[in-house]
């Protein structure tokens, strides 16, 4: 059993899309990365996160029922549970963020239980870059694989402490929006490149609806998003697709580029499913069964058989 | 040998890019097209187009030297070759026309050679889908396949005629754009499913660099474009790609789906070299060596081997 350690955001997400929206709903990208990864059972999962006790025991409930470890997700008494709100254009690709209410989320110290001091993959969800690195700190065996996510707020704000943790980390996810900015570089092929040489040997470019790209030295992957009759809600596409990296990676314990497009591919693949419903209400509810079976879409979409000699 | 006609637009352009600019150089659907399918050797390929007498004889000799037969290439006397003229933006991925002057291709009346009128592939490049219609009407056996490509300007100016030239094609090229005018849906799964009641069995979405998809009943393929390190000139990438789709297809005679895949992939191949230099600088100096490593690049770039029992 490949250990997988999740830090990251548990949260309430109020969504509006042109399709509806929601109340206050089960969100946070922890709960995405979890839920994605739980997809992968030959796998000892846990989430180091911090919640408020306003947050429902229906919702811990369904972390345990995947067989996510929550025991270093943090109940503050009196606290209040992160909270963001958003609100989707048209066309889906764009939002605006109605509301972030950080909450118990600003005083967050992650402790990576006892258990997981020796992970086989670290998951680092979108956090202060110093956040990030404390966990990294916390591990007493090297991981094989530390995978980080980011985000331009902590450009604009924590440059320096995202550019120390960069250094310590093995994959870095971002979307191509994000890498322009942090390399300057219009090309991502450029922009990869130089993400390279600020540490992470991987570089995985998130461009939503039109895919992904794995960077390694001179080797790119690309995968594509799987095209849906319709896109219902894009909220926690990127984690769940990162759920589904990791969670992949921690059941195969094999870091090898080949592997890695695997596991580039199974994240694309669940990231599918969770735009189809309201937050995690698609995920909730995977069987391993319709997994397969667009899996094999995937391989339709994308694979063709050209001999060359 | 199959035989391939192609209609289409023989032209002037001038252009600027962020990283420079031309004079007139050469350009047009047609010579696109025609370039690019001439990378397969098993085909007879003719232009049909119109050019006024200002048309360099060294561009004539470039056509005739890649074995593109140009008896149907009207030369008017006296008159003036279609004059394109664009300045593009800093992310290249839009562009503002400076100049259209129609010139000779306002009369133009394209006459199939007689021994094209059996070919066993019609490229019909982005003109009035009158003269696309009249062309169709031509032929005196069936074509294997007839392609259109068309863009907005004829849904704004001749929907009508556009909706009539659909009925009797195979397979439409368009970009996304388009196809959303087009049909009025946003999902590009849907936008498709919409043309194939209009009239084509296969239809292909091109996305620019962001690859190109063909849908063909319930089956979907996607090619992405291949990551470059720098983007120069997209000018003709459509168009290149059309060739390297209907060339592959004119060579190898075979209309089934799996072989249509194989076609996209060839021009989404084709397609990453034209945009290296101006105009059609890197398809004039293109050598099967080259074009073949390109394509390992991307299988490369999006095989993947995960096994589904």
């Amino acid at each position: 059993m490949g250990k997988l350690v999740i830090v990251g955001t548990v949260a309430f997400d109020a969504i509006e899309t042109p399709f509806g929206k929601t109340d206050k709903i089960l969100g946070g990208a922890a709960t995405f990365i979890g839920l994605a990864a739980s997809q992968f059972h030959n796998i000892d999962a846990a989430i180091v996160s911090v919640v408020g006790d306003d947050f429902p025991q229906e919702y811990l409930d369904l972390l345990i029922s995947k067989k996510i470890d929550i025991s270093s997700l943090e109940i503050v008494k009196g606290g209040k549970t992160f909270f963001w709100s958003g609100k989707y254009h048209n066309d889906l690709n764009s939002r605006d963020t109605l509301a972030t209410e950080l909450n118990v989320l600003a005083d967050f110290n992650p402790t990576v239980p006892d258990n997981y001091k020796d992970a086989d993959v670290v998951m680092l969800g979108n956090l202060h870059p110093s956040t990030q690195m404390s966990v990294i700190e916390q591990m007493e065996k090297k991981p094989k694989l530390i995978v980080l996510d980011t985000m331009n707020y902590w450009m604009d704000n924590a440059l320096e402490e995202l550019l120390q943790v960069i250094q310590h980390i093995d994959v870095i996810t971002i979307n191509d929006e994000e890498a322009r900015q942090l390399t300057n570089e219009y090309s991502l092929v450029k922009a990869a490149e130089k993400i390279h040489k600020m540490g992470p040997k991987f570089v995985v470019i998130k461009k939503g609806e039109h895919g992904a790209l794995l960077f390694h030295d001179e080797n790119i992957f690309f995968a594509p998003a799987l095209p849906l009759e319709e896109v219902f809600d894009p909220t926690g596409a990127g984690d769940t697709f990162a759920g589904g990296f990791v969670g992949y990676i921690a059941e195969t314990k094999n870091i090898s580029f080949n592997n890695l497009k695997n596991a580039i591919v199974h994240g694309s693949n669940l990231a599918s499913f969770c735009v189809e419903k309201f937050g995690t209400e698609r995920l909730e509810n995977l069987d391993s069964k319709e997994v397969k079976q667009r899996l094999l879409q995937f391989k339709q979409l994308t694979q063709f058989d050209i001999e060359l000699e």
